[in-house]
């Protein structure tokens, strides 16, 4: 049965301080958890089930850590986690270095300030080959719960870092892409073979300050009347593009 | 001053049972009640702050609502609507009647049962001059105040029609294009001018019973290693080949 000093410990990395002091998130649900433990993030314990820990043995064969056996009913009692009944790990925080040069292309993201938009781009981006994105410091915590959840298991393999983008961006040589209301549209534009998308804040677009740095305008095209497009599906559209031979 | 029982009712159409029972749901924030004012839906009363009042006295000259002013703090104090400090508007549940027959394209969604997930649908399909959703009785509710919200208006132009889905199939005749892992690469697909399209549910896909009337099976080409697209992503990527020239 689990304590309450450790039910209370997993609640607190739901804040972003307690992850900050304790180093480390967490990952929950069966897929992610798996995902984890097959990528290069070090899990330092695992919660599960005893159907979880069955099924899985060939993964679970390789994990050195702890694992402490738990009941669905006691996963489910950790409250923001309810609707996970297998398994929850708690994963070292990695440190947030950036190693230079992009090669390729990255995602820039000006106050990504959703979780779930976040980890909606980091799947996105995951799918269509996109294992780079900065993220400006106000941008939502990649190890937010409710980031990795949405992430489903791409957070394994998309690095987000965390700086400070015009300090970036004045030493930035690539092309850099921006979607506004008036540039080339998208389906017509012939991307190079590496560059800089920066998607903009849900409520303001891009800032002003990294606007300066954007080389190249691009529009989604619009066949209705929707205002503006999500932040997360924007960024999908973008890419679909790019990647279209 | 908000009287208790006025809070109460407000907060109980958070529930699809009172919206049900009392036929009409909530919108809220200046954007989108403003859109709502402009648009087919009937307004039966307005939850709104002097300053919303006094900056949109002209889209309101033509409202024979009642106006109940309120402050800022008024309106956060309900609850789930606490970002909002503008406005919030009673609407009436319009008939869930669907006029046949589909013209053009329309999305048809099987199962999707997350309220975000909706409105960014909506959103998105109203961004691509899609008019007409066909939508499983299992879809999350359209009135539900998180698809609003995730919506941004887009509600007042797309039409959300609840149907048995298999019943309809069967007499249907247009193309049914539905997105599976070994379908035709949409970026070679060429629409025709009409059609429908199959999104299927979050964690299970197209279900195995509208999947025998899909007509074309097409799929969105991978470049990474994520095993899926989110549910909204995948609606905005087929919509953005289908309307692309």
């Amino acid at each position: 049965m689990l304590s309450k000093a450790r039910i209370k410990f997993i609640k607190s990395l739901q804040l972003k301080k307690y992850r900050k002091q304790e180093q480390c998130f967490v990952v929950q649900g069966e897929k992610s958890v798996l995902e984890t433990l097959q990528s290069h993030f070090h899990v330092q314990q695992i919660l599960a089930t005893p159907d979880f820990m069955e099924r899985n043995q060939k993964v679970l064969s390789h994990y050195k850590g702890e694992v402490l056996l738990v009941t669905g009913n006691e996963l489910a009692s950790l409250g923001e986690y309810a609707s996970n009944d297998a398994a929850l790990a708690i994963v070292t925080i990695p440190a947030n270095e950036f190693r230079k040069p992009i090669t390729g292309f990255a995602l820039m993201l000006d106050d990504i300030r959703d979780p779930g938009n976040l980890g909606t781009i980091i799947r996105t981006a995951d799918w269509y080959g996109i294992h780079t994105i900065l993220a400006s410091e106000e941008t939502a915590d990649v190890f937010n719960h409710k980031v990795i959840q949405s992430s489903m298991g791409s957070f394994t393999r998309v690095n987000v870092f965390y700086t400070n983008l015009v300090e970036y961006l004045t030493t930035n040589k690539l092309p850099v892409y921006g979607t506004f209301l008036n540039g080339e549209n998208v389906h017509e534009l012939s991307f190079g073979d590496e560059g800089i998308i920066v998607i903009g804040n849900e409520a303001n677009g891009i800032s002003s300050a990294v606007e300066k740095f954007v080389t190249k305008r691009i529009t989604i095209p619009a066949f209705g009347k929707a205002e503006s497009l999500n932040a997360a599906i924007a960024t999908a559209v973008v890419l679909d593009n790019l990647r279209r031979r």
